[in-house]
């Protein structure tokens, strides 16, 4: 199942040599290299990265900041036998340089390329699926003691490389609380760029950067260690009490605690993530320890890369850009739609501004969600609670429980991670708890760990809670509006990307819960379109093409998932032979299933053909070539169409 | 929507007198106490525990464990004004006895009668559901900052209580690292009886037992501090000081460090929390600082009643029992057959036995999933990771990944917490994860946070995964080893209680994936009942009912919610009029949904009608009492197909 890296179209400026770099087939390359020839490797390496990520947009500022850590674990460690898990995997671009996929990265994150995260189904190098932050403590531990109950696997090593945003979640924690627990030889590297795709929050980012900043501590400690290495005294015994009695001297010093150590994980660092060779020795000195230990690594995100460094954020994904000067290259236009999350976010400033009780909640992406535009005016209303997602929405819930309104704005598919928080600490209790579910749908580029597909499915079951989607901007922001003026709990799906309207920011109008909107009717159809969100402009653009060809359809606009309008269903029931529903989404009990569920219990007389991502994963490529693979486009619904009347 | 609290059936035990309790109505009234007449109380609630809990079974002994707890916080805070919440709200039974319920007590978990847990719905007192473990501090920061931010709220306590247990869960963890980030006033109290539902298990707890077992630095701390108190240098700014010193000096003495400073929050303890004066006395000494802050006490899980605290884990939820013996009221028959969990368990050893690359895995439920008995047995490949569902999931994908095949037992309800570890972890990466699902369907006293209702739904939307659910042991045990014996994610979802058959421990036998049984069809039969799982057991005996009133019906036990057996439903839906399908779950998006789907597709004539729990929460009672509420009993089955044939 590994997947071809031929027919890679690379552009000129990526045709350049890249020195070392142009040696390295497999990692075995990479350990035939000398220790002093390892930081050219990294220029290169970052060479290539400007070069290529500046024409192929893609996550560049966390993969500059991780080129030592990827070349030092090659050159030590002896890939693929030993695993390394990256969590998010984003920060791993190097390590699909080195693992045979130079020549197949100016494909990444297109259609057949190679996927933007690491993938086990595309690489052996690739132990794990790695798209959402803070799995990998809890899944090289899985791996570690596999293979410590593998006759002849015991010597394999495991590494989990994590970022300090990621060792947040609380995924990250449960690891790290069971780490101890079993005997197994994990190395964790907490890749420390003291920032998550924004600046980082939570009262362990600020452990971690007071850890680091006693200068004069550090100075100190490493003198003392020299001086016992020199004697002979650091003794592979010794060590981990060195270690130990040097972080308490250091918790005295600093004032501040080793919570590493409290969870009996051995600590190491903080030591600068970029000095390549000094790395290598420290992976040599602890790689075959057998015991559980976590290194401190200190990296700067966009590394390399002058304008990055100085605004990481900003270049977390930055789309195309001039390498020589830094200058993104902007493909839209000012007349362009906005973004959702733009509507989104200037609806809820719009809403605060109106009621007092109004809060915003975002984990870790007031930039990707656009809460940002809140913090920015009530700072003292808007939380950003780092990566979160299950304790942002029963802070919501608690919130909610003291009478305010709590916007809380989560992708789809991190959403997944707060299920049981949406169940029990909101749906339960029925409190006005708003989903604002962004990157709903198929999301393109980032595939198949981000698209945000579920969400209808896992919402819809749940009792008490309402589920709607908007089919343009001006209706995203009457459904905030409406959830703000109505009781209980309120999910808003809207997808990645632009909307399609401009004059949107119409006075606020409530909408009846469980009312959709006829977008057309004709005289003579026996055809009924019933779209959820924006996939009415593609029942609109079928509708038109259907018409050259003499079909006519009529299309609704059914904005609620739940509660379906019951009074239009049976009327499109009753006036139609066929109902064609079409959702961004999973079919298999989705917005279709739904009305499917009605129409039964209803006795109607009506063929019903569904519309959305059938049972199978969908991958990476741009949103409409996903959307044509899965039959949901215009195209899509036009042949479902004909097929059906033919 | 409060509940009434009248109609109570008390035993003549519990008629008996309870000294100062009996004069509690509310709050306010352990308010007039003095200080001396509360160790009094203490006992008197112990007592109405004791007597009342022998009768009418409930949660035991946490609720014994917190009883200081309870009496200090209402004496010390001003309640309901003041929030309290109560984190796995088992431990609250006395919280309830104060706040107005001790009649209606008698009847908790009872259909009618009060929830075995803290509900909203029941009482102001009671400010959150808490049925879920490690959600507490999550929620009450978030009611800590709505009252700080509502005009004449902010001078509004709250109060989280934290078990040991339950604050290793990652939502916990995401509580504390978010609870420094904006001012609050937030108070956590760590109820620390150095025990979950069994032992307790990783970092987090061996330091907490080792944070409290430094008796020498303890005395020593004390002295200090009594000292600085005479001499008046303990002021509300100093307070801080002092204790971060002690704690930098105790990690020193210890070798020790403290998590919570680590994470910006004072820490006060560990202080028994039997002494009710002394817990009074630090409780004021802290209530109105104006900083989060944790104290940590320590209780005795059973306290006051011996044989608990002799043996807490078997005192968790006794059952009934002679309260002066300690001796158990079991009225279960030797003849009776297993229970569910049992099979599982002893099926999971044998498995274990016949191939090594089982593993087994659960998350603080060893006695609770029968995971326990492979414990026992292979120590080394099996794994209780504590109150971390999500751990517990892309753990087992790690194992997964390095050849094994691990059984991951975790009930319904709480493996929503997993849901994304599921998704991302497993079934992208389509690896042989098996998860056991215990207590899936409703489960009685429970109630509304514990009936496992949402999983069908949740779960048959992901791609990859497999559902199934036996209706008999020895169906279960054939699908475990059909597991073993295929590849891919499979869900196996199995009720709390009693199994129905004795003789299951046949020899292996692999069950082809996607193919049902047809229990019994009759000659003219227009109705086909499918049932998915035990439900099976309710339509054979409504087929029974039926037939006396010359109704036949036909009686397909479904195993599969997917795949689906397309070839039987083909037939099914040819020859007859009507389907009825019965499930343990919610009908929106469940097994009904998928077979609904699967005739849309297939353009069957046949109509459908959907047995199982509509879009509503079910709340406690005995599972035939909510069975029938739900109308899904034989009963129900039988009057259902009398209605469609009507």
């Amino acid at each position: 199942m590994k997947q071809e890296s031929s027919q890679t179209p690379t552009s000129s400026e990526i045709s350049k040599g890249y020195g070392l770099l142009d040696s390295i087939k497999t990692p075995a390359d990479v350990r035939l290299l000398s220790l002093q020839q390892l930081p050219q490797l990294c220029d290169d390496i970052r060479r290539y990265l400007i070069d290529n990520l500046s024409v192929n947009p893609g996550h560049f500022a966390s993969s500059m900041g991780a080129v030592e850590i990827v070349v030092a674990l090659h050159y030590v460690y002896d890939t693929p036998t030993d695993h390394l898990f990256w969590d998010v995997g984003h920060q791993a671009y190097a390590h699909k340089l080195l693992t045979g996929r130079k020549e197949a990265f100016a494909n990444q994150r297109r259609k057949g390329g190679i996927s933007g995260f690491p993938s086990p189904l595309e690489s052996d190098y690739d132990t794990f699926i790695t798209g959402h932050a803070s799995n990998s403590i809890s899944a090289a531990l899985g791996r570690a003691i596999a293979d410590r109950n593998t006759p002849g696997f015991e010597s394999h090593k495991t590494v989990a490389v994590i970022g300090d945003a990621s060792i947040g979640g609380g995924l990250a924690f449960e690891g790290l609380n069971n780490v101890a627990n079993n005997p197994n030889n994990l190395l964790i590297i907490l890749n420390d760029n003291d920032m998550s795709i924004d600046a980082n929050v939570g009262g362990l980012h600020r452990y971690l950067s007071e850890l680091s900043t006693s200068a004069g501590y550090n100075r100190w400690r490493a003198k003392i260690y020299n001086a016992f290495r020199k004697e002979g005294f650091v003794t592979e015994e010794s060590k981990g009490r060195i270690q130990r009695f040097a972080n308490s001297l250091k918790s005295l010093v600093s004032g501040k605690q080793n919570i590493f150590e409290g969870l009996n994980i051995r600590y190491f660092g903080p030591f600068d993530g970029h000095d390549v060779i000094k790395l290598v020795k420290i992976l040599r000195d602890i790689k075959n320890m057998e015991t559980p230990r976590l290194l401190h690594l200190h990296t700067i995100k966009g590394k390399g890369y002058k304008p990055a460094e100085e605004c990481p954020a900003k270049w977390h994904a930055p789309g195309k850009f001039n390498p020589d000067t830094g200058e993104k290259i902007c493909e839209a236009c000012a007349s362009d739609p906005l973004n959702w999350q733009d509507v989104f976010g200037k609806t809820l400033v719009e809403l605060a501004r109106l009621d007092q009780r109004v809060m915003g909640v975002t984990a870790a992406m007031p930039s990707g969600t656009s809460v940002g535009m809140m913090l920015d005016v009530f700072p003292e209303r808007t939380f950003d609670v780092g990566i979160s997602e299950g304790h942002a929405v029963t802070f919501s819930a608690g919130l909610a429980t003291g009478g305010k309104r709590p916007f809380t704005a989560i992708y789809s598919t991190f959403l997944q991670r707060a299920y049981d928080n949406i169940v029990n600490d909101v749906c339960i209790q029925g409190l006005p708890v708003t989903f604002c579910i962004d990157r709903a749908g198929i999301v393109g580029e980032d595939g198949v760990t981000h698209h945000g597909l579920l969400d209808i499915a896992y919402l819809r079951c749940i009792p008490n809670m309402r589920v709607a989607s908007p089919a343009d901007e001006e209706t995203l922001r009457n459904l905030m509006f409406t959830s703000l003026k109505t009781d209980g709990p309120l999910a808003i799906r809207y997808p990645r990307g632009k909307a399609t309207t401009c004059d949107w920011q119409t006075p606020f109008r409530q909408i009846s819960v469980g009312k959709a909107r006829v977008d057309s009717e004709e005289q003579d159809s026996k055809v009924a379109v019933l779209t959820i969100g924006p996939a009415l402009n593609d029942a609109r653009k079928a509708k038109e093409m259907l018409k050259l060809q003499g079909i006519a359809v009529d299309v609704y606009d059914m904005i609620w998932v739940k509660p379906l309008d019951e009074e239009l269903l049976a009327r499109i029931a009753k006036s139609h032979k066929h109902i064609v529903t079409v959702e961004d989404g999973v079919v298999n009990g989705g917005f279709g299933s739904a009305v499917t569920e009605w129409c039964r219990d209803n006795n109607c007389d009506v063929s019903i053909h569904c519309l959305g991502v059938d049972d199978r994963w969908v991958t990476h490529g741009t949103v409409a070539e996903l959307k044509k693979e899965c039959g949901y486009d215009a195209e899509g619904i036009a042949s479902a169409v004909i097929k059906l009347l033919s």
